[in-house]
Formats: structure tokens, sequence, C-alpha cells
């Protein structure tokens, strides 16, 4: 834990409680001091959480008013994370939310409620992964010219190849690194190298939670940065820490950058 | 960048060729396109290397004067690199120096040549090292309260550790990470570790040119920035590619930072 | 291996099992197809198991002749452990067991079992950890003359430098190679490289499980083997296959090496 | 250096002088004490050795005859290698080569001079490569049902993918786990993993000499071997470990693999 909450003395509501996510925040709420799970509530009623019909986020609205928790953590679906951000403007409680899969209207549906209150949206709360991103860009931005690869390793069950976050790094270096737009998935036979390639490998392999490897090199020197995942729960933890910065923030709509650049302060 | 100085059609004039650095940096250039040595000088009668005497930089000033280089790049020691700097300014010929030993005054007897021509003055060229220290720079403001540990491998006859380098490196860490101020060598028997330590852990074995590793561990993920160099011809790479930005540049007082600033532009 | 208990139908008994180890055996088995527990005791009355006094290990008599189970897994402690291989003798169960801190007259005691029924006793059942030092002592054999430079990492709650699976390795390595018996834990300052070092390099860090890596390094190349927990649950993995292959074996005395080379056939 | 030539007081004799490989050999000889070359031959004249025709083989035995070398390396061609190791045969002196190539009638023929003189054949003398392959047959024998995924690394002007020792090692791994048939050059898409893949990731950047690592995963725990040439002297440390060992060896038809069993001893 970077310690963030420590001191903050955070009340949260968790909605998709009962969901996989849901869960882990509200595991990694108890282990973190100062940290407390006011409201929790789950579409259908789910143990260990009371449930809450979705058509009547007004149920989600009286637990808000009568907790008047400091912020709200939503890993549900666009639709019930569109109601309960409603919800969350109405009651002047903050929002993170990591749901993904928001069509473009749906998007602004969201968004209009950070006119009244803080909204978080991201859809990879592990900390060490942005850090990675930033300084991936960074070093690309800083050694021109050189080869990059990316190598990055998931458990056997894992069906997409490469990962999200593998794209995400991959938009970021071609961003800054214009000369590079040919992703190679793979090399087998007579395959030689042009320098526009950027070279994409998947490892697939055990019970592996996440690794993702960029390394560059050229001039007889390579600087590799790997960032691992120990488990899921670290995606928790990148969420409560969003939380905290939150529950101080002002009306707007922010990204977990917003989380690195206040710790970095 | 390896091709940097493709199109530039550079000529060079070295100092201290016949010794080591220059040595190399004189193979670096035969190797590299569009870069030329038009000068190569070293203090006593070295092959293959004509002879100068340091005394009378009045010879150097001969020989820019003759052949005009485009920059000069110099490893030599303190006294020489002040005299053959002075022979820069007088010739109009920018300076590259990884020369180092310099006493406070000397310094400025150094620096006086930046008035008239540009000076880049460094101690380490490798450019993935100055892109290492960037990385982690951003990624340890970033993760703040995740706890930082750094391993060095060098070959079995360095006999200092920790290396310079990482010593640099630690430096960095410590002017992000205000809490973290206790620099602790190895650790063994009942070593609890406090919340303020940096780990610091020289590995030293075979013939390892240099690696360094910063490990960022916090939040149930790790970040792991590793840079590694093939030989010792990377530093000579680096000071190339500085020679050949240089040689463009005005005026002035230059670190190997401005390089790596220009090649991200 | 993560199926070989597939086609088993292995039915334990765990004893210890509302203790660390003994619940992550009881998870571990109900998600690992074909294998059931049949009987779970703990010296104390605790959730979720029936509680049994252990100065009356008839109970646990009495219930492994109820249930007859392929094999009994046992964490616990000395005292207990010895009275559930008598009982395991009398009933004709087979045992594994990774209790630690037996006395030498009590480990004779525990022994005594082995003349009726196959008793397992180890005390790192992590299966990789095992791989990595037979492959650690084949290397070490075929690379004499490299420098061999020990790293671990481990969460920075832990106290004990080195950790007792490095020290194992290191008096693997020590065995194979005779020329090497300096363990050097760090260095500062000058310090030179003396050939009959081995380096020891202990990392404490978030909340790393737990890796090892041995470096073998000379004549211009480096060997690394590195070996890395993901959770705890590695071990009670290594504890079920331990009970799978023991189930179908003779009466007698074994360690984990056995499961190896039995998986090797 | 393993340190195994120090004392030997070893001269050799150097075919294909005029090589690249022949040229290491001769490097690498003149840095180990105590190893001396006493002969060097070239098919045509090439600085800086003296030029032998290959056609007279005779020229070859004549220097053999005046200098009585403790042992010839020879890294030239089939026809070449033929006809030195006749001359080998009729000096008495032993024979390690690294020449590649042979039809299958050829290897008979150079096959015969192992009546007479020893003659060790190989093809990659990097010993660490030897002790990975090793490693790893003991490691994925212990680790049955674990995901296996290999990865390479080489500079960007290699054209062939997988490398020759990437494909040596994963017929190791597949000789010894008869359920792995299945190599998958990279990944994209939807690929599932299927239980009888093995991963193979080529990757193609900066200059790096030769990098091979092997991950096997399963049960909550990753092991890596990994390999890695500093440069490409290393296989000419290799040949002359090979040569001072065959210095001492009667005649026959050797493999590396001797080598490294007379260092384990």
């Amino acid at each position: 834990m970077s310690g963030g909450a420590t001191d903050a003395n955070l009340r949260l509501a968790v909605t998709g409680a009962g969901g996989r996510m849901g869960r882990e925040v509200i595991e990694a709420a108890a282990d973190r001091e100062g940290v407390a799970v006011a409201v929790a509530v789950n579409r259908t009623a789910t143990e260990p959480v009371a449930g809450v019909d979705v058509d009547s986020a007004d149920r989600l609205r009286e637990l808000l008013a009568a907790e008047s928790p400091d912020v709200l953590v939503d890993f549900t679906g666009p639709e019930s994370a569109i109601a309960y951000a409603g919800a969350c403007a109405d009651a002047d409680v903050p929002m993170v939310t990591g749901t993904t899969g928001f069509a473009g209207a749906q998007l602004d549906d969201l968004r209009a409620a950070s006119d009244a209150v803080p909204v978080l949206k991201a859809s990879n709360f592990a900390r060490g992964v942005a850090a990675l991103r930033r300084a991936v860009r960074e070093a690309a931005a800083a050694l021109p010219g050189y080869d990059v690869e990316l190598t990055e390793t998931h458990h056997n069950g894992k069906r997409d190849a490469p990962s999200g976050t593998a794209k995400s790094i991959l938009d970021d270096v071609e961003s800054v690194r214009g000369d590079l737009d040919e992703r190679v998935h793979g090399r087998e036979g007579d395959a030689p190298r042009e320098a526009s390639e950027i070279g994409v490998h998947a490892r697939r392999a055990g019970d592996v939670t996440g690794e993702h490897e960029v390394m560059l090199a050229g001039n007889r020197e390579t600087l590799r940065l790997t960032h691992r995942a120990g488990d899921r729960g670290v995606f928790a933890e990148g969420a409560l820490d969003a939380a905290a910065w939150l529950a101080d923030s002002d009306p707007g709509w922010y990204g977990f950058d917003d989380v690195l650049d206040a710790g970095s302060e």
C-alpha cells in the first residue's frame, strides 16, 4: 500500500459488491488502515451484501443519503454505472469507476455527472502499469533509433493476444516514435527485421497474473522496463488509491494519471 | 542513435587518441557512416596516431586550423583538456569532453571556452544509462511509498562498490523520494527492513560489462528498470551522438541530457 | 503437476486443518479435480473443521478407521505430528508431513511409522524450488571456475536474511564446487572479489512472495536460474502432488525429491 | 576463463586462422595463461598468418611435424577439415573442430581420423549453452505438466528465426516431455493455448549477441533458465577448454558434452 489512505478515514460505497472486482475492493479496504466500507450493493441479492434493484437507483440514493460515504467505487456494467453516477451526482458523492464497454452516447451520460461531482474513470488501476507507461514514453523519446520489442506473459487461460495493456503501451511507443509503425507478432523462418518494426511477443504459461516487458536496444546496450502484477488485488489497491485522492477533489472528469501526478507532488 | 550521424558528414578531431577511450571513439567512428576522423593527437607519440606535445597546444591549433574539423572529442586529463579547450575556442571548434577529475578552479578554466564555442561535458556517455535515470525518476515519482532496491552487476575485477552510476541513480531516487535516506548495502541475520531504506546490492561476476537494475515494489506489484551495457563501445557511441548534436549547437555549456532532449523532439 | 491427481480420486485427511498451511491445502484440494478432503482435524476446535484433542490421537484413529482416506497431509508441530504418525501406522494410511522443528530423538519417533506405512517429510513443497536446486547443481558442475552470485527477494516483512531456501541452494553449490567456501553478504567500499567467494544478496521489497536467482558468470557469458513463487498456494500444490504420489508407494521414508524422480519417469 | 588450461602449457595449431572464428581463437589464446599458438595456417595467404594450399595438406603435415603442437583447432569447411584431420592422424595430433555442413559421407571421412587420434566435433562451443541445455532437461523432467515457453533474443541483422540453439533446446524439451509436440511461433488474436504447445518467441533488437530463456510455469510458480553470451569470444573460450581437455584424451570421437562431464569430476 502506498500509504495514501492511511490517515484518510475514508468511508466507501461499493457497487457491484458481489462481483469479482467488487469483492477484491472490499477485501483490500478491510486490510487498509483508515478505510471502511459503509455501503455495499449489488444488482441482485448476493451474499455477503444487500441486493439492490438496478431499476431503482433510488435504493442506492437512500443508502448514500443515510451513510454519506466519502466516495463510491464502481465495477459494474455501463447501464448500472450510468444510473449510479446519477445517484452520486444527486448525493454529492465522488465516483471512481472501472466499468468498461460504454458506447459513445453512454459515455456522455456517464460524464454528465462530472459537472456536479468528481468522476474518475480508468480501465487499468495498477499503479505500476501507469508508471511503466510513463517510463516507457520517457525512455523511447531518449533513445531514438533503438529497436523496440514488447514481451508480455499471462496465464494459459487468457485467449486474446496481445493483452489490452500491451496494446496501450504499443500505442504509446508509436506516438513517441513516428518511425515505428509495423507490429510483428512472432517471427519464424527467414525473417529479416525492418527498422520500422516493433516486435510483439505473447507468452501464455501457467497461472502468471500478468507481466509486461519493453526492451529498447541499440548502440551496444539494452534497456528493459518490466512490470509484474503479483495478483489481481493490485487493481483493487489502485482503485483505493484513486478513491482516497478523489475524495478531496473538485467536480470534474479525471483519469488514473491524475492520481499519479498527485502522488509525485 | 546508431544512424544519427549518417547524413552528417561529420569530421572529428580526437585527443587522447592513443588512450583506451580515444581508441574506442576512433573505432566507432570508422564503423559509423558519414563520420570521419580528420585529426587524431596524443600527448606522447603513440601509434597509430601522431604525437603532440601538450605544452604546446599550439600544435593542436595548427591541426585544427589546417583541417577545420566539425567537433573535437576529448578523453584525456584535466590539464590537457583545459589546454585543448582553449585551442577549440580559438579555432571555433565545438568540444565534447569525457575527461573527469577537474578541481573546482580547473572546471572554471574549462568552462571559459564555452563563451566562444559549444562545450559538452559528461561523465557517462551511455545513452541508455541517461534514459534509465530519466525513467527511474519518472517511476519513483509515480509510485510513492513503494520500496526501492538497486542491484548492479560488474566484472569480478571491479574493486569499488557500488558503482559510480549506481550512486548517481541513488541520488536521483532520493531527490524524488524524500522519505528514503538510508542506503543498506547487503543484509544478513535478523535484518528487519525500515521504510526509509534503499537496498543496494553489488554483484561481481565473470566479465559482465555493467548492469544496473532498479526495482520498485508495493501494492502487490513490481516495476523493474534494467540497463545492460554490451561492451565498452557503448560509451564511444554516445560520445559520437553528442558530437553530432553539438556540431550544430550555439556556444554554451552542455551536458549529455541535452543530447537526449534533442533526440526526443 | 496441476493435473496429476485428476484421475486419482484421492481422498485426503488433513491435520492442522485450521492452520495457515492446512487451510491452503484444503483450498487447493477443492480446486483440484478428483481430490476430496475426507477428514479434517485440528488440535483445538476451530472453524471450519472439527476439533480433536491431541492427547487422544485416538480421535484421529476413529476418523481414519471410519473414512479410510488414501493419505494424510500434516502441517502441525513435532509432538502432534508424531502422535498422528502413530495413528497413520495403525490405520495403514500414508503420511505426508511438512512439519518442521523436530529434535533428533523426535525425528526417530516420527520415522518409526515408516516401517508400517510410507512417510514423506519435506521442508519445502514448491516443486519448482526442487527443480531449481537440481538445475543449479547440474549447471555448477558443468561450469567450473565460473563466479556464482545468489540473489533472493522477499516481502519487506521478512526479518531473516538470507532465506532458508537460499541457504539450501548455497549448500548445494558448495557441495559441487569445493573451491567456493566464502559467503559474502553485500559489498561496499573497496571490495576486491576473491575467487572463493559466493555473493549473497537479500532484497526486501513490497509483498514479493519469494524469488531466488543463481547467476553463474565466466568466459564472456552468464547463466541465470530463477525461481519465482506466485503465492503461498504453490506449497499446498506441491503437498498434493506428494500425496498423490505417496498413496501408491510402499512403506518407507521419502523426501520431495522422490516425487520429482517419479515425475520424470 | 575456467582455468582449465592455466597450467597446461598448451601449444596449439590453428587452421582457418584468417577466418572470423580462427582469429577469435588466436586472440583468446593470447589472453589465456599457458596457451600458445605454435602453428597458424589459412587456405589462402592471409594476414596475419602464413598461407597454406589446402590441396597440399602436406604443408600442414610439415608444420605439425616441425612444431609438434598439443592439439589442432579447426574452424574451416568440410573439405579442408577432412584433409586436416588426415594430417592430424598422421602426425598424432588431437583435433578439435567446429566446422559444420558435412554431408553424410564426409562425416565418415572425418570420423576415420578418430581411430588414430582423439577428435572432438561440436556445433556450439559456448560452455554455458551446454550447461543451459543440461539444466533445462533436468528441470523439464522435474516439472511434468508445466507449460514451456522459449524466448530468444539476437541482433537485428540475424535473419533466421528461431536460432539453431533454440531449436536444439526445443528438441531437448520434446525428448523429455512427450506431451509437448506443437511449436507455436508468436500469438495474435483469439489464440487459446493448447496443453501440447511450446511457445517460441524470437526477438531481434540492437546488437544483442545472443540470449536464450526457457520458462516453465505451473502450480503458481515459474522457473526461468537464461543464458546470455557477452560477445562471440565465448565460443573461442569454449574451443580452448575443449582443446585443453582433448590434449590428454585417448583416441576416439568426442562431443562438447564430454568436456563438461570432465569439468564436473
